[in-house]
């Protein structure tokens, strides 16, 4: 029924046009800390087909090895050493980036430090990444299906080979098993994790890989153990990499691999699928087997392709230039990267931090960076996919099935513990509130009111100058806390997070507890749950704790209720550590009061302080639109009557300088999505500056006429469409013909089946 | 029926007598380079529980990481870090020791240069072995099944651990995967192999730990990599042991193992058992439960017991001293420790040299170290366990059918190619010409025709000085040629193998070919393969070529037909390299032309000059008897009429001297059982000194009486009986009142149920 929606619809809209997938450039966000990749994947594809060229080459500006680095791909990178197969898109620390896949010529050479070839010839479109491998003259070309990356070298005749190294790669764990199965099939699994050093998340990816041709010689290698003594000092390839020839059974140790050797033809194609799980080496082969079966490269080439048609069609735009639409389908195209599926075909996936495996129906979703993408990838996915965030919410109170707490930072079934606050309420809470059901809201209202009152652990009065109490520190602590609030205890009996040690973030603490609070009072009002609403509710007023007459802002206060000295309100830039805010100043957060922006222009002294202090923040430089806090900063213009052409000023100003068709056309991170889906929002013309609030604040979209193709399962109208007319500010909004009272506009009247009509007659 | 036989006959042997497993010391050998130990194990177990004490101590006199070494276990150390469950004994290089289960109290420390222990209390027996852990006020018991090693801690109270290490032990290979299955298992495998340092000859062995009472906490470990660059700096436990507290899955490394820390009471005992296979992790499941059941530690350290008084009641001693007793049980006990059984209790094996399963209805055996056991290890267990001898054979040509080869040296499904010869053809001639059958003799011998005739390599006919031409040159080379005789071409076209390298041990590999090739030529005849038994005897007779009558020795000779110069008969002693001989001098190998002992007398000058020589070995002290060249010569004066008492008087001596009740009664490595079975056979009276040919040589028996209890389904007759009266040397001999012509007996005598009767009468 989904299924038929899709190809019925989106068939017409293409004929004679270009496709939605032309639109994407894929090299956008490849460099400029934006992190992401211009690898083959589809949408919320579980494996990726990654240019690895972070490693191996001294002619590589950005080396993974020798600078703190968090991605398997840089633009300026030269040198390459593999494709791998399993990536993260976007984030801030090193993880996956591993089952690196390599063809090279003649002798055989299994150094990832001496094998890797200069690159050229670089294409990338949706699911489909090519490369010329310049020392060994090898084309190699890859597309995927969600669970199977599928690569295809032209090697220039003579001896070649394929390499699977499971010791090089990007994550900062080891160790690895590989086996031979047959001549053309080899499986094994690869540690991940330790995302941002929680040093307990970790996680193993599974993988069988198949070449569609026997080799002449194969077999595993085995970076050796130094020597140690007499009996070690004779074994030649002691501390050395060792090939095993004849061994076909299981390997295992830190640094491993399979090669294969070839005489090939010139211009021979051998092909290299690599089927993946986080379950089991069994899944992973059922994996490529079900999504490749008999299906040559063109064809699973021109079916992902088709996929992301499907997908990027559920938002089209005209006018605009094509720079825009190449910002704005890139845009979209990198909100579908994350979250990834988690489950294999047969719809096991393993359960949230435990051994055993889950089975879904449905689809399991993991890779779930919260603090980023609560503001807007999940109210993108709401609006457009919201079959998927159906799912996604389902994944999330699944977790807590299994483990007894919704996710914070979740990677591949471990909770890393990332960054901070109760993000999984607002994406709850604001998925429900629009309307989008099928999923046990009960449930996940009995793990919001865990979280939210479950007492936490005792902390010291005393600050530790200079200490740091990262979130890392609350995730060695053993027992039963908080896991999610561990600092909530003072958080209630005080209504604000004191400072405890210098670096701590206590004040980025408790606003993410505020809001996630505020969210939290208005589900548990829709459900009915008065005195509850009403607690939360009041809980979430406590940021007028930390505002600071003195200077304006929002400041970190100790146990005893006084603010903390010395205090910089601009301290913290550029992702210093300061005292009480997390990657970033006092005026990266001092706006983020989502949910009572009146509220805070109250306590500034009015209206217009507020929105000259908030001007005052970009004209100082002070605004970062790298990082979430701030991001919804320019749409709090438009609260104020008369106010909103600053936001329509500032997101075109921001889209235009910081959104680009280029590889830094991210201003930094994409953070899983965030700043491209803050992207796709704004060219749309209304952004979700409340999360878990079902409304959006407009602005002047980017293109002449957006048409939202909504699923009908969720939104019977099926359809919704954006016009603007006339250059300039926006000063007349009507829906379907009527005039908007304000800026504003809820879910409901969004997905409506009618008209949204921006009009700048001024 | 055959268990029938066992029980019946074994019964009655011990009312009120002290058992046979009573006589064992199972610490002879444990030092002195004998490289036994006192570790608990059934007859050709495939799991043995061994004390290791040979690293992580500077109190250790012999350590693993600071010297060349071979063993789990030397008498002389005082530190141990736990108990190995796979081993191999009396060998002379490093491999197995692995599976490395130890218990400690107080906090937990994994790593093994940390956790060791002081010994105390040691306590061994066959099945049985016993320790304080000192250190921590631990008793360690173990005890064994045929795949299964069995341990039972007994705590002092308070906080203790069980831990499993699968980085640290003696095998020179690394890597393992470990797994968490429940609370109270853990499975996993560990590579071994490189035995004498063959790169390729490497096998896994897989394994699954239970232990009697689920841990309050559990977990895995792993060194990590040193950290590289930044991103790895950050990583706390960057080249440290980390601890995996909440990883349930699958882990591979380098350095691997799994913890369980309990509380305990004080006297509290938990049991480890350790299933192993070297198919699969379920057969080492199965193996576990099918072995040990329901049974207590008790049970099955009862049950070992009684297996091994089955074994070693086959032949029962009366007279001699104590101590001679105790070195006889002994020795057989150490005959019995290999080849060990290979297959799982569903009869599943690794194939040869491949990565498949094999199959077997009976046992198949591995560990077959022939170029030692050939000479007398095989001919011991033809005569007393027939019914294991005819499974080993079945065992080699299911090799042969697997691979393509008979084994030389065969370690856990792979060939080392450890020393020189073509020993499977003397091993499968003896046993089939004493008349032992159940196999398929015509595939044998068309094993046996390949070797003996395929081509070599070709190798320069000048002469590397300085250079090496090891065992493991040849395992190197690649494409088809002659794996077992590499160098045959020139054996065949000139007769004697040339000397190519310095150290090339040409004269022993011909040695080897000639005594194979006489066997072979034996086995042909008893076919009616008429010319090729003329061949092959042709053949044999090409040991002439190196007799130099200017030193009354054999000599090595050049492509060009010149003896090589400079030449010193004596160098080579205590196995320093040296020209054309393998761990030995010209004089350790002059006389082993066992199957023409007459025909090297006669080219030496007749008999008195062969005795006064040999004698001359003795009296120089050139005479090794802790290698196998020589090991036959004292039986060599028997061929001469008038000279028999010289055996007698050599082998009673070298019994006396060598072969003692002490941790160094064992002259040397013990080679699989080869210095062992040399003592049995001689202490019971005959020995084989002429490999392949079914006859044995007669000396004056250790004992008064010996019984041989024979398996009546290959000697019907079910025992014989040798007494000895009189005192000095043996001057006549009556086989069932028949005086023997000469101090020979043919096997089919010695298995026909009668007496043999040796008188002193002078």
């Amino acid at each position: 029924m989904k299924r038929l929606f899709l190809i019925l619809l989106f068939a017409p809209l293409f004929v004679g046009a270009k496709e939605p997938a032309d639109w994407v450039n894929a090299f956008i966000g490849t460099t400029n800390k934006g992190v992401t990749n211009p690898g083959a994947v589809v949408p919320n594809g579980m494996a990726s087909v990654v240019p690895f060229n972070v490693t191996g080459s001294t002619e590589n500006r950005f080396d993974r090895d020798s600078l703190w680095w968090s991605a398997p791909y840089e633009f300026h990178n030269v040198w390459m050493t593999g494709l791998t197969h399993v990536n993260l898109s976007g984030v801030g620390c090193p993880d996956l980036g591993s089952l690196l896949l390599m063809a090279t010529g003649g002798d055989l050479e299994v150094d990832y430090l001496k094998y890797g070839s200069r690159m050229a010839g670089q294409q990338a479109s949706p699911g489909y990444y090519a490369v010329d491998l310049e020392r060994y003259n090898i084309r190699a070309e890859a597309t995927a299906t969600t669970r199977t990356g599928v690569t295809r070298f032209t090697f220039p005749g003579g001896k070649g080979n394929i390499l699977m190294n499971l010791g090089a790669g990007l994550t900062n764990e080891s160790g690895a098993s590989v086996r031979r199965v047959s001549a053309t099939e080899i499986e094994g699994y690869k540690l991940l994790g330790t995302f941002c050093y929680n040093a307990q998340a970790v996680f193993p990816v599974y993988f069988v890989m198949r070449v569609s041709k026997a080799p002449k010689e194969s077999g595993l290698w085995k970076k050796q153990p130094p020597a140690r003594g007499v009996s070690w000092g004779w074994d030649a390839d002691a501390g050395k990499y060792k090939l095993y020839t004849k061994y076909e059974k299981e390997l295992a140790g830190d640094d491993v691999g399979a090669w294969l050797s070839y005489d090939t033809e010139a211009g021979e194609q051998i092909e290299v699928r690599v089927g993946v799980s986080f379950v089991s080496t069994a899944n992973a082969r059922e994996n490529l087997d079900r999504e490749t079966s008999d299906r040559d490269f063109a064809a699973l080439k021109d079916a992902a392709r088709s996929t992301w048609n499907d997908h990027l069609s559920r938002a089209t735009v005209e006018g605009g230039t094509d720079t825009q639409k190449t910002v704005f389908y890139t845009g979209l195209y990198h909100t579908l990267i994350h979250p990834s599926v988690l489950n294999d075909v047969n719809g096991q996936y393993p359960l949230m931090e435990k051994g055993g495996i889950g089975h879904t129906d449905g689809t399991r979703y993991t890779v779930f960076s919260l603090w980023d993408t609560y503001r807007n990838v999940h109210q993108l996915y709401t609006l457009l996919f919201p079959e998927k965030q159906v799912d996604m919410v389902r994944s999330m109170i699944a977790m807590y099935d299994e483990w007894g707490w919704m996710p914070k930072w979740e990677l591949f079934g471990r909770e890393t513990w990332t960054m901070e606050g109760d993000p999984s309420i607002p994406v709850i809470t604001d998925t429900w509130l629009k309307g989008v059901r099928g999923y046990d809201i009960e449930k996940a209202y009995e793990a919001f009111y865990k979280s939210a009152t479950m007492p936490g652990i005792a902390l010291p009065d005393t600050v530790r100058p200079g200490g740091e109490m990262p979130d890392s520190y609350y995730s060695t602590m053993t027992g039963e806390f908080n896991r999610m609030r561990p600092d909530i205890n003072d958080y209630i009996s005080k209504g604000y997070v004191p400072l405890r040690g210098q670096y701590d973030n206590s004040v980025s603490h408790a606003l993410e507890y505020y809001i996630a609070d505020y969210s939290l009072s208005l589900l548990a009002a829709d459900l009915g749950k008065k005195d509850d609403a009403a607690l939360f509710r009041k809980r979430s007023d406590g940021w007028r704790n930390y505002y600071d007459t003195k200077y304006g802002t929002l400041r970190p206060k100790t146990a005893d209720g006084k603010f903390w000295s010395p205090f910089d309100p601009a301290e913290g830039m550029d992702f210093a550590p300061n005292p009480g805010f997390h990657e970033g100043c006092a005026w990266n957060y001092t706006f983020y009061v989502p949910h009572d922006v009146k509220g805070l222009a109250k306590v500034m002294g009015g209206s217009r302080k507020f929105v000259d202090k908030l001007e005052s923040v970009f004209a100082m430089g002070y605004y970062d639109p790298a990082n979430e806090p701030d991001i919804a900063y320019p749409y709090l213009f438009s609260y104020f009557p008369g106010e909103e052409w600053r936001t329509q000023k500032h997101v075109a100003e921001l889209l235009e300088k910081h959104f680009r068709n280029a590889p830094d056309g991210i201003p930094g991170n994409d953070d899983a999505g965030a700043m491209s889906a803050w992207a796709v929002f704004s060219m749309m013309g209304f952004y979700p500056d409340c999360p878990g609030q079902p409304d959006y604040t407009l602005t002047t979209p980017t293109f002449d006429r957006v048409t939202l193709r909504l699923n009908p399962d969720y939104y019977p109208a099926g359809q919704f469409t954006i016009e603007k007319t006339g250059k300039g500010y926006t000063n007349n909004i009507e829906l379907d013909g009527k005039k908007l009272k304000n800026y504003r506009i809820g879910h409901q009247d969004l997905v409506g089946g009618g008209m949204l009509k921006f009009t700048a007659t001024r």
